[in-house]
């Protein structure tokens, strides 16, 4: 009988994993709760209507249904029984497996608040980018209908908490689309009424990068209107607006970018006390103390040449999902245990600017906005993934139009079920059927 | 004060008439209680996961924002107080008029039955493509993941109950999907538990062609595995089957596409009992009683040279759309009044299958579906959608993938609120945070 790997979660990491043990003699399942995989650095394209869904998301299937010794099961994973090998689904079936690989990824952290959720969105998942869009397009369509000047600029007021790349991406492209909007698309709302504020709880936006790419990253969102706010607090975050300090301030849609944790893997070995979530692993990416258990990417704690956790990074995972899969199959793999080797860290802020750090040198404004550029589009899953977003982006350079504008009817009164307000019920000014 | 002139409905025959009136001296108003116009006759591409529903739908605001004299209202309408000349609005506003355009389109006839239209969506609506879609991909995943053989074949058997051009585009679409995927990506499932249904109350399908098209078309039809079944009527339609006479029908996803009905718009003048809802008009498109209201498109009652009300096609409203636009600006509109000029009826069966009539010569075959893509590739609302969509189709074309098949998380077990089978509920197998 062939030997059984079984892959948990579909994303960079497992995906590379799978891939590299196709058309080998192991038999490989993934088990993922989505159908697709999703390019999440992209996600906020979505989220601003500049991108489709599809544009950035692959069904697994279709990545791996070449391999016929590849097998996908779409299904939750509600625990491991080590003793018997096997994996436990939500329907209450078991699946055995010889080897079997984590890689769950992360998701966000709203620190114990989890009623912020449906408040503020993250950018995790297909659902929290169109849950954005439609309360973003909605707000400016309310906007443009009140009649009070207050609500206008209530409605117009976008607060996005986090200022880790993903916050600033989604600060800086909230902004340009809505500038463009009101210049060109209304009638009734002036620039002046619309705000886009970004608070970070520590000292510094981007964090994790060198500090001359931090200053230009700021001095760049507040001239492209950003009201950047460092060392603020956000202490409630509710259906109408977020309470920071003493003061609340009303919006027409918060964004969550705030921290991410590691997926509950954890749990299913018994590892409640882990720090953080992730699951220590050794240079293998083979679980301590679990002989044919491995983790890796955001799931996996993997000390860096400097002592440090590894980013969560979509490189880390897909350097890791390669090496475990040349790994499993006895391949080429290093024996001397995995080694990260950094790319880079790059984060977008507008219209031709973005940073890039490499370590020994830096790179910043419309070059590296081409390279960000470039890369990303190399990074997609497929030629034809590449041609379309490569269109979009050079349509949406010449026009500044952004081509998924689109409040689909029914979905944000079916859908936002948990929140209440008015404030994102399209069943007031329209759009339900 | 300019001349207020007022459209409610952006659909193909509004916006015609209000791009018309772009750059004139009247005061343009749109109110739909959409963002976007959405070219209906490729909506069935996005319920089988070939293109997304940004390929097909535009921001109306984006269409007409370059036009400073035209505004338009996110809003749903209520009622029309034809003394004051306003139309009331949902939030209490009223809008003041001189002239009034009704182009409010139609909608699908459950022929009273409305609490069917949750378990069988039609095709008017990207919610509503978006939930076919979801609905057809889930029940692959169920049948991937079921033991039960029945259960399989169940979850495999799509009904689709309508013979007009749409159950007809529909039936023949699913048929190529599940096809290829059976093939390619799934392990589980056998080709011969793939089942396609369409049930036409009527003698014939696609009744408003001539019988060589409509034998083309059904003996194509059953070729690609879709089952054809002609004056059987629909007695009941819950959420985990269809009634056929005496007989129950299991199945995983049911399509509705069986006629339609004009919108409401006329209880809004007082014409309740109007056969069929659609509003009389003059030569003029003027309503018969009112000097300064018109009606147009699928809510009209437009009688052509053959005595019988025109059809409910993008291209009459469209038509009639540019001529109220000159007649409305005082321009060469033609004095005898409105005239339709017959383009051709087309419907697309299959690959490389595709009927067109043209009244005095058809085509059908690879011929017909060429003419097809190409007709619906320029009817696209602009160059970047032209580009896209045919990127997309060709390389669909060569590879048979379709780009869009996405299970989007959360969104099924929200949106379906209404149905309460397990069947729907992506909740068992996954999908689910």
């Amino acid at each position: 009988m062939p030997e059984r790997i079984l892959i948990i979660g579909g994303g960079f990491g497992g995906l590379a994993c799978a891939q590299e043990l196709g058309g080998t003699d192991c038999s490989v399942t993934v088990i993922d709760r989505r159908n697709h995989n999703l390019f999440q650095p992209l996600l906020y394209q979505v989220a601003t209507a500049a991108l489709s869904p599809a544009d950035i998301a692959e069904p697994i299937r279709k990545t791996l249904g070449r391999h016929r010794n590849i097998n996908m099961i779409m299904a939750e994973v509600v625990g491991i029984d080590t003793d018997r090998q096997q994996v436990l689904l939500d329907g209450g079936e078991r699946v055995d497996y010889d080897r079997l690989v984590i890689a769950t990824g992360s998701e966000y952290n709203y620190f114990g608040k989890d009623g912020w959720r449906a408040n503020a969105p993250g950018m995790k998942t297909i659902h929290e980018a169109r849950q954005i869009r439609q309360r973003l397009l909605s707000s400016f369509e309310k906007a443009e209908r009140a009649h009070d000047e207050q609500e206008k600029r209530n409605l117009l007021t976008y607060v996005v908490i986090g200022g880790g790349p993903t916050g600033v991406e989604i600060a800086g492209a909230i902004s340009e689309l809505g500038r463009f909007m009101i210049n060109r698309d209304f009638r009734h709302i002036q620039p002046d009424q619309f705000k886009v504020i970004l608070i970070e709880a520590g000292p510094r936006i981007l964090a994790a990068f060198p500090e001359k790419l931090i200053d230009y990253a700021r001095h760049y969102l507040e001239k492209i209107g950003v009201e950047v706010r460092t060392g603020e607090r956000v202490l409630d975050v509710t259906s109408d607006g977020v309470t920071v300090g003493s003061e609340f301030i009303r919006t027409g849609c918060i964004v969550w970018g705030a921290g991410v944790k590691a997926s509950p893997a954890h749990r299913w070995l018994g590892l409640d006390a882990v720090p953080g979530g992730r699951i220590p692993v050794d240079d293998q990416l083979r679980v301590v103390g679990h002989q044919n258990i491995f983790a890796l990417g955001d799931t996996a704690d993997f000390k860096g040449t400097d002592g440090k956790p590894l980013p969560g990074l979509a490189q880390v995972a897909k350097q890791q999902g390669i090496y475990l899969g040349r790994y499993l199959k006895g391949g080429d793999a290093n024996p001397a245990g995995f080694a990260f080797r950094n790319r880079g860290n790059t984060a977008v802020i507008g219209r031709n600017a973005a940073i890039f750090d490499f370590g020994k040198w830096t790179l910043k404004g419309r070059t590296a906005w081409l390279l960000w550029a470039f890369v990303h589009v190399y990074l997609l899953i497929n030629f034809e993934k590449r041609i379309l977003v490569s269109i979009q982006w050079i349509w949406r350079y010449l026009t500044r139009q952004r081509s998924a504008r689109l409040i689909e009817e029914g979905s944000i009164r079916e859908t936002d079920v948990t929140a209440s307000s008015i404030i994102y019920s399209v069943t007031g000014p329209g759009g339900d059927r």
